[in-house]
């Protein structure tokens, strides 16, 4: 087991009503005067940034609305959201969204105080300092609500990248009320799932050894996922299922699946790529990458993939390639079941251009990536290309 | 799934060396003026509290030692502390060792600023404000660490009561060096290691419904225990797997396990009164209590003890009340392999007085008991005559 320090302070309000607690939670914060963030009409026609707006109005909270940010979130709204915030001397945030919303925020937060370009955080300075922001969640995914890392796309050079800091851009709240996510559309739920699976898989298929309590912990959450995954996508207001998932997407990201070891973040990294370029749903770029990733590596390093299929899927195989081989097959049977894409042309991508991915990936990422096994571009190449 | 609030905001620092990294956390925490609370002379001669002071020094933070706190605390050294923090001005508290420790210090971190009776707090009054606390972690076992809660015994009646916060007894730091358990005798590291099941069991079996994701994290730790118990036991200084020990002590008791849900711990309260009138191991206690009040419901509400039985022994009896017999065999059995006693009798208690310890139970806990099932006084009797 790796040294590790885990700090996640994020105080989570979850269940019915959780989002009408938005301005005690605000002012408990010290938060006074708030950009109120969010994303396309759904969030005012759901009545969601009424609730919360009318919240923040009794308890007092001065806020100004800023909407309109769009999935795969670009850096020209980042730089309008410094912009309001400075002129209107907002000093906090609160994000009504998913994972879009709640980064863009976060990125926001981390560059008013910043005199130079808050690009500058997403090519390696580190955040000092940041405005506090809360969350209203209402897409279980991302994860973003419990993490301290933010993903924007440059609109310049469509280069897709995240940050992550230990502790300067978590949440101070997330108000997590499952009905807020009843209404997804079915594609959007089931890419979700991919998602937040994949945030614990990237932490899962570590190079460290002897972290029996992570790899417990993360496959639990893993099989919760799997259990109730269709019974989101058969019935869309069951509930408990909804809740089971919403929370097993804040437990997927917020660093309680990777304590003690290397982390991966390959397939994140390479589905970046994909997103920018082609403007796919993360989520369903996911669920075609992870398994090609699995593919690769069940013929040069199958023992972790191997115990994923057993301890997940229940596989009996005693063969580390063939029991890995028989894993990735229920992944991807999973996935499709829920109605997600495991190819490039079931994702909508008839004709990928395999070199300009690979490209883009190593030049936003360096020559080399990986932690369960480094990658080059021949390699990262391959596993495209098993996308297809 | 139950509406709840989590918030665990204990900065976790994890790994060889932690300890010596008390003086930059206590500083980063804002403590200055610190009571420096142990336990025997074990802290002293193992050199940990050496390298702590050396730590606190270095960094500039006063402190006054504070040691002799004893297994199952009581409230004189609590009176005893408040005094000395008064006296000498200290405004934060660091405790080197395990619970009893720990809890001590919690309570005296509440009794500093409140003007009564630190003992209030343990009869209902709510903890509003408190001195913080910082951890160095020497035994895994009460999970104090990343609890809100504290245990203490009132010496005057011998009481043994517990108090619960959602958060102004959460450490601010906990320090966490697997090294520093080598050295346990191994019926402590055993009595640890029954004392965090418990603090899973008591929130897994629940009257709760639809709480998957809960349920298999907690499986999943219990999982870890379970295989690395054995690791430690042969070979203390196996290092990874006291690591999976520690680490999965936090989880079982910071809350993780109980999200969504409503808890039990009828099991804790009925061991409570025998270590106050035996002056047994708590831990150890937990492992003659657990069983039997499982033994208890078999007969009574089964499903919960078969689903424990089944996905933590992997019992595949398909009748609920022969599982769950099965799965509470296969848990005694555990317990007797690592050197546990599972009745009164191996606790070292020939003749129990089991009238007293069901009267003081109920003056206690009140007339009736219990989440996972109401519990009267004829009905704890007969868990306690189920230990003999």
């Amino acid at each position: 087991m790796e040294n590790f320090t885990y700090h996640t302070p994020t105080k989570y309000v979850f269940g019915r009503g959780a989002e009408e607690k938005a301005g005690e939670e605000a002012l408990a914060a010290g938060m006074t005067d708030v950009l109120l963030c969010y994303g396309g009409g759904s969030a005012i026609r759901s009545g969601v940034l009424g609730r919360v707006a009318h919240a923040l109005d009794s308890a007092g909270v001065n806020y100004v609305e800023f909407g309109g940010i769009q999935p795969n979130p670009t850096d020209d709204k980042v730089y309008e959201g410094i912009e309001i915030c400075r002129r209107e001397r907002l000093t906090a945030l609160i994000a009504v969204g998913g994972g879009s919303v709640i980064d863009t925020a976060k990125a926001i937060a981390a560059g008013v105080p910043y005199e130079g370009d808050f690009w500058d955080f997403f090519t390696g300075r580190k955040v000092e300092k940041a405005l506090p922001v809360g969350v209203v969640l209402t897409i279980p995914a991302a994860g973003s609500e419990g993490s301290g890392n933010a993903v924007i796309t440059k609109l310049d050079g469509l280069h897709k990248i995240s940050i992550r800091t230990d502790y300067a851009l978590r949440p101070k709240f997330a108000l997590m009320n499952p009905e807020l996510t009843f209404t997804l559309p079915p594609y959007q739920t089931a890419s979700g799932i991919a998602d937040m699976m994949a945030h614990i898989m990237e932490r899962y298929f570590s190079p460290s050894e002897g972290v029996e309590i992570t790899d417990r912990v993360a496959e639990g959450v893993l099989k919760a996922i799997i259990e109730e995954a269709p019974k989101v996508m058969a019935r869309p207001d069951d509930y408990d299922a909804r809740a089971n998932i919403m929370w097993s997407g804040t437990l997927a990201h917020n660093g309680i699946c990777g304590t003690g070891r290397k982390e991966d973040w390959t397939s994140h990294a390479m589905e970046h790529e994909i997103s920018a370029v082609y403007g796919v749903t993360h989520g369903a770029g996911l669920a075609v990458v992870f398994p090609a990733w699995m593919t690769y590596m069940a013929d040069r390093q199958p023992a972790k993939i191997a115990q994923f299929a057993r301890r997940v899927f229940g596989v009996e195989n005693h063969d580390d390639r063939s029991a890995a081989m028989e894993g990735i097959m229920m992944l991807r049977a999973f996935y499709g079941s829920i109605g997600l894409p495991v190819t490039f042309a079931e994702l909508g991508v008839a004709s990928p251009d395999i070199d300009l991915l690979v490209k883009k990936l190593h030049e936003n990422k360096g020559e080399r990536i990986g932690g369960y096994r480094t990658l080059t571009a021949e390699d990262t190449a391959e596993i495209y290309r098993l996308m297809l």
